[in-house]
């Protein structure tokens, strides 16, 4: 880990578990409990794994101190992205009805549904109260185009669960509504820190608006780097096949392509639910038909776009470096 | 319906459309007609009952006119409050899997309990962004105090329903947990909607306090008297027992109250499931051991805590007048 993120890492969780306080009070132990274990602060399994990588966080206080600002005035800002993810996770397990989230019981599993569904709603609340903390150190305009930026995202946020849910029930979506919906999901929230980032750090608008490009492109690299792995990554091929996008029913890039080709893969596709037994040879088909190229060569011109945006930003120093470093480590990455 | 009110209530309905119209997209038509069917204006049933009364709005309309202010310009806050409390209705209704509201299908039962969440979040960050319109008509301080108070109360809501579904699944809460709950859900958003409209309307901070309070007083004592008719209420009792809170074992203030006596309905209560058979005789006992004449009392009192802080805010005018009329009609309401 690089000197600024080991600088970055342990603020950023204090000003979460500060902001996750807020639900500590008399009445509401158990309550606040189920936020401290889904954060990965409490309960079994509790540690660095079961938090997560603070990407959001992270890529917000990088962007802040390359536009030359105090990153630690910007870190209620930080919090407040990861509060939106996290909150945004809580409800997606329960949609997709998921038992696990890294290794763990997830919190609807532990507590049930109902409380699941208002425990996001309370990391809701929190992400909004967050950025309000904002105050004094960054001037009320400032804040103020902070929330527009945030709340904006987070509707869109649900734009894309909401494609992302009709997909999975469709055969007639195609290209033009996956990226539609990623670019409301993992491309949102990326985009919005990096925007959140230099605003806080006083950049230009155009600088802003570089910040914001290269957060998307960014975003939607990632998640296609997310569905290559889901096809072809090391875990799923070899042994954890159960877990292939392929068994999952995944509507995902790779998938798409071969959906719109109407190729041999998209007639047994078609055809009914994948077994983990037909995973090899269907990643082999589909790579046969040009998916894997095609989705490789995409996440590298989306990875160019982030690149030229980043350039275009100008960014500073040494979290300027960190930055150009970061996009490096997620491009081609392995998990 | 006053005159006040019937200049409101249009603008309140134009106002909420355009929020909820930030779903309109070529992408997200089904996502948008799912709000707007839950809010009452498509769909079967739609229409003014479907609509509901829209308190919470006028109220916080009654009191910005009260103090002077341009009601026009408090819309967006109105708004604001009601699509909180829209968001919370929908997820409402997933948590206690309740297939009707206002005589409708609900939102979760039509498109199904993943998408239910999910809109229930669109209208989360709808009413976030909705607060940001009160801009530039507001000053960059006025619209932070109100997003403040805001978010704290959204915060308080999910405290509230935790303590409502904690309730359910325990007999050791007693009327102190009671207050708490009903001070989170209810009192929650009646409280913020007075404040915020004497906020918008530039009254004194102490003005403004004395609003906070009336609402939060008339908030209890309406969730009391909802308490009552979930009992005694006509429709229960002639005819529709199945719906009795008895029924569907709400701890609501009477059976509190009761239980804390340890009386015999108390035994009756822990015993099991009541039936709609046991309705009729099992109120007269409640009311035989004093819960009916307690919870009268209480309510009375709460009411007499809502004039007193109205008498202090001083409302002005014709919308003064109405908040005096207001709280007469919701006083010893029969549905």
């Amino acid at each position: 880990m690089s000197n600024l993120q080991s600088l970055f890492l342990p603020a950023i969780e204090t000003e979460l578990q500060h902001q996750v306080s807020r639900l500590d009070g008399s009445h509401t132990k158990q309550f606040h409990e189920m936020l401290t274990y889904h954060m990965g602060w409490t309960g079994e399994g509790a540690g660095l794994s079961a938090q997560g990588k603070r990407l959001r966080p992270v890529l917000l206080l990088f962007c802040c101190a390359a536009c030359g600002g105090d990153w630690r005035r910007a870190l209620p800002a930080a919090a407040s992205v990861e509060l939106v993810h996290n909150f945004s996770l809580i409800h997606d397990d329960i949609q997709d009805r998921s038992d696990t989230r890294r290794g763990r019981t997830t919190l609807w599993s532990k507590w049930g549904m109902p409380q699941g569904i208002n425990a996001g709603d309370a990391l809701f609340a929190i992400s909004n109260l967050s950025l309000l903390d904002l105050l004094p150190a960054t001037s009320c305009e400032t804040v103020i185009k902070a929330a527009e930026i945030l709340h904006t995202t987070c509707l869109n946020l649900t734009k894309g669960q909401f494609l992302d849910m009709s997909f999975e029930n469709s055969s007639s979506y195609g290209l033009d509504d996956y990226w539609a919906m990623v670019g409301g999901k993992t491309a949102a929230l990326f985009s919005t820190a990096c925007e959140l980032g230099s605003l806080i750090g006083q950049a230009d608008t155009t600088i802003q608006e570089a910040y914001r490009n290269f957060g998307h492109y960014l975003g939607l690299a990632f998640q296609v780097r997310d569905d290559f792995l889901g096809i072809w990554g090391d875990v799923v091929l070899t042994g954890k096949s159960i877990e292939s996008d392929l068994v999952t029913g995944k509507l995902s890039l790779p998938v798409l392509f071969s959906l719109e080709k109407k190729s041999a893969f998209a007639k047994r596709w078609l055809a009914g639910a994948i077994s983990a037994d037909e995973v090899a040879p269907l990643s082999m088909q589909l790579e046969t038909e040009g998916a894997k190229l095609f989705s490789q060569q995409t996440e590298d011109q989306l990875t160019d776009l982030a690149m030229q945006n980043l350039r275009s930003a100008n960014p500073q120093g040494d979290a300027g470096q960190e930055l150009f470093d970061l996009v490096s480590k997620l491009v081609g990455r392995q998990v």
